[in-house]
């Protein structure tokens, strides 16, 4: 008997492990997916663009597929207090990972509108520099998700606060080529979403980290001194 | 005894038709947040911003609310299939009801910028216009969520394209605008995520509906489906 209740402790411990590495790849192809939409729009890429669109199909499958191991661990193996935080939090990791894939595809998408049109190096640089941060966001996240570090997950949440600066710092740059000539405005209204979609990110991987901020310390990050601060930046 | 276990059975009935009221009661207050967002958008009216921005908190602290409240009946009652999805499908649905909020509160902010502006009365009708349907889609979808009613939620994903012509619409007036006199670039801009931040509300309600045709009907609404439609009305 000793054996086959070893058995099932290792097997329930081999179905975490697995639900953390399904998180970890879902990561993995997001993280791809922010840096194939910023180089698609950078580039004018449209074939990458329309990969990168393509390519969500899969998150978005993964995200079902993490929401069915977690219902079915719960079920079957009802697990205790600690455990049953970290299932449902995979969940709601899983749908910020997924929110995040969307704006990938949304920025990929509006980026086969800017076929044969050039931008200015420094706005490219700021993107690029844009699309880098973000990425590094979500990365650093799910790294302080799967150790459960809340230094990790203070730091992203802390620099979040740069990514809202080169936001709005692209949004002043584009309102003055809108300024300059009325026929840039459909170009740089869609550069706008665009940029909106990669600070969205941002704020995706702050969620991830205010998870693994609770899984580690059993305490919120308060929402309220972020808040503060998201205001006096975006305001 | 079966004095004992039937009020056990009782409480249980108890706890999950008050997980559904809470999911009702964080509904009603995201309609309203929903309603307010857009008329002080309309209006200029600082005050009923403020107000809107300051009522997020509340709407956040439900969707904790309700998350601790699911834990609790997992972990305590280790509900079986059926409860197990509604209980997690309820998470789902709180998270598209904060972010609906935050839709509703990124609007009041926004809308603080325009006071002692003018909008055209077609306009005003427009946005009115948008937030009356968006609002009546997160309400269908809750309606459908609740009754668990597959045709509500269809009709809900469908009317969903009716959101987003509106929305392509509004886009289109205001590049006119932007086009006409740069003076309005600013402004306009600004117009523009608040119409985008309705047509989330449109996105997240679709979101709910599908959660409620999954309880209905065990099956997904087709997510290929919606897309291919999504990506007609957009592009």
């Amino acid at each position: 008997m000793p054996n086959s209740n070893e058995h099932i402790v290792s097997s329930y411990e081999d179905e975490l492990t697995e639900l953390a590495r399904t998180i970890s790849e879902m990561g993995g192809l997001v993280e791809k997916a922010i840096a194939n939409a910023t180089e698609a729009l950078i580039r004018s890429d449209t074939e990458l663009a329309m990969a990168t669109v393509a390519a969500d199909k899969r998150i978005d499958a993964m995200q079902t597929q993490i929401d069915e191991m977690a219902v079915s661990i719960i079920a079957r193996r009802q697990p205790m207090a600690q455990d049953l935080r970290l299932v449902i939090a995979s969940i709601h990791v899983a749908n910020d990972l997924e929110r995040i894939g969307d704006m990938a595809k949304s920025t990929a998408r509006r980026s086969t509108q800017f076929e044969g049109i050039t931008m200015s190096s420094q706005f490219k640089n700021g993107l690029r520099h844009m699309g880098e941060l973000v990425q590094r966001q979500v990365k650093l996240a799910l790294d302080a998700f799967a150790g459960r570090d809340k230094n990790i997950a203070v730091d992203v949440v802390e620099r979040d606060t740069d990514v809202d600066a080169l936001y709005v710092s692209l949004f002043r740059e584009l309102l003055t080529y809108m300024m300059e000539d009325p026929r840039n405005i459909t170009m740089c209204t869609h550069l706008l979403f665009c940029g909106k979609n990669l600070e969205r990110v941002g704020d995706h991987s702050t969620n991830i980290a205010e998870q693994a901020y609770f899984l580690s310390t059993g305490k919120t990050l308060t929402a309220d001194i972020e808040d503060l601060k998201r205001e006096q930046i975006k305001s």
